[in-house]
């Protein structure tokens, strides 16, 4: 099984993460969690060209192309052998992001991005997606916390440097391919705290396991 | 005015690129000197990413999206400004080298890597291509002479750890090109002495300009 956790900057999909691993352990799956950009060594590489702030250069199908190369590289060494194993494959981030930032977000032509997933990636999906909903200012903020108290390492990213209506396109781009694929997408309100979150997410789990 | 020059490590295209330009500045043309892949700030870090020996695990259809990413960032930001200010633009490698390298030599199907120039790069094509053509042997050891006599900076690349039959692969492939488009493509014997390439160089360079 293949699941991807989707949602903007700050939505609290790395805590979730874990959360669903301990969750999935506990009913008998062994798991693998990673992440796109750079769930491999090279794909480490491709990522800090992605976020660099100083590549504010960077091309909208450049940047296209930078994570189809980073994700073809993790398909085939990472998530396919995983997969093939009978592992439960949890990804932070996958081809939905990149319809939304580089489609909904920078205006690429999305029959462009979907045209080049079918080409490179054998139009791979996932089985189910958790889309972590939450307001852009208030996932900023957060995530901007986070960076404040070294709970992040990283600093201020390429795309925390988009203005405001940049990140609004990105929830409602994924918001509509939620609603354009009610069977695959799971919508989580991220603005509660992580209590009521995990519990929504538990309970989500359970029916699709049992689905 | 587009044109590119092609061939094989060693063949002499560095050379020759500043023969080029001499003559053309002589015959009243602006001219700018550029490569593939690494023509861009941005490019020199996915160069970076392709030619190190470290990343022999690289997908070849990763490799493909990295060269690609590299060449929109190009076209887009060098290449076209270049040419709408009326300027000959040579580029060492181009659209051709994927296709061979990628193509011939490492067997990704030769449509999705056309299909992704369409796609991404508008399908531009060269006005002219200049095939320096020689012997994979000859080249590599010529290539090799510059590392040791200190003429070339960049180590040992990735592509030259490659075996014979890849560089064989890579020289007939630039060769079947060549001949399927015989009215873009000139062929030049890289095996005798820079003299006598200049020259044939120049004779090509005079019927390109008169045409």
């Amino acid at each position: 099984m293949f699941i991807t956790l989707e949602g903007i900057e700050g939505a609290g999909k790395t805590t979730q993460l874990q959360n669903i691993v301990a969750y999935l352990e506990g009913s008998g799956y062994e798991c693998v969690t990673t992440r796109e950009p750079g769930g491999t060594a090279i794909g480490s590489r491709i990522r800090a060209i992605l976020l660099d702030p100083e590549n504010r250069g960077l091309d909208p199908v450049a940047e296209l192309l930078l994570y189809v190369a980073d994700r073809v590289q993790h398909i085939r060494t990472v998530i396919q052998p995983h997969l093939a194993a009978g592992r439960v494959v949890l990804c932070d981030r996958f081809f939905d992001a990149t319809l939304v930032y580089q489609g909904y977000a920078r205006g690429v032509d999305r029959r462009t991005i979907r045209e080049l997933h079918r080409l490179t990636c054998d139009d791979l999906r996932p089985d189910a997606t958790l889309l972590f909903d939450l307001d852009p200012a208030v996932g900023l903020a957060r995530a901007w916390a986070q960076v404040h108290n070294g709970g992040r390492t990283d600093a201020e990213t390429r795309f925390e440097q988009e203005k405001a209506a940049f990140h609004q396109r990105v929830r409602a781009g994924y918001l509509e391919l939620a609603a354009r694929e009610p069977q695959r997408y799971r919508v989580i309100d991220a603005g509660r705290d992580v209590a009521a979150v995990t519990r929504e997410v538990e309970a989500l789990l359970a029916s699709l396991l049992a689905a």
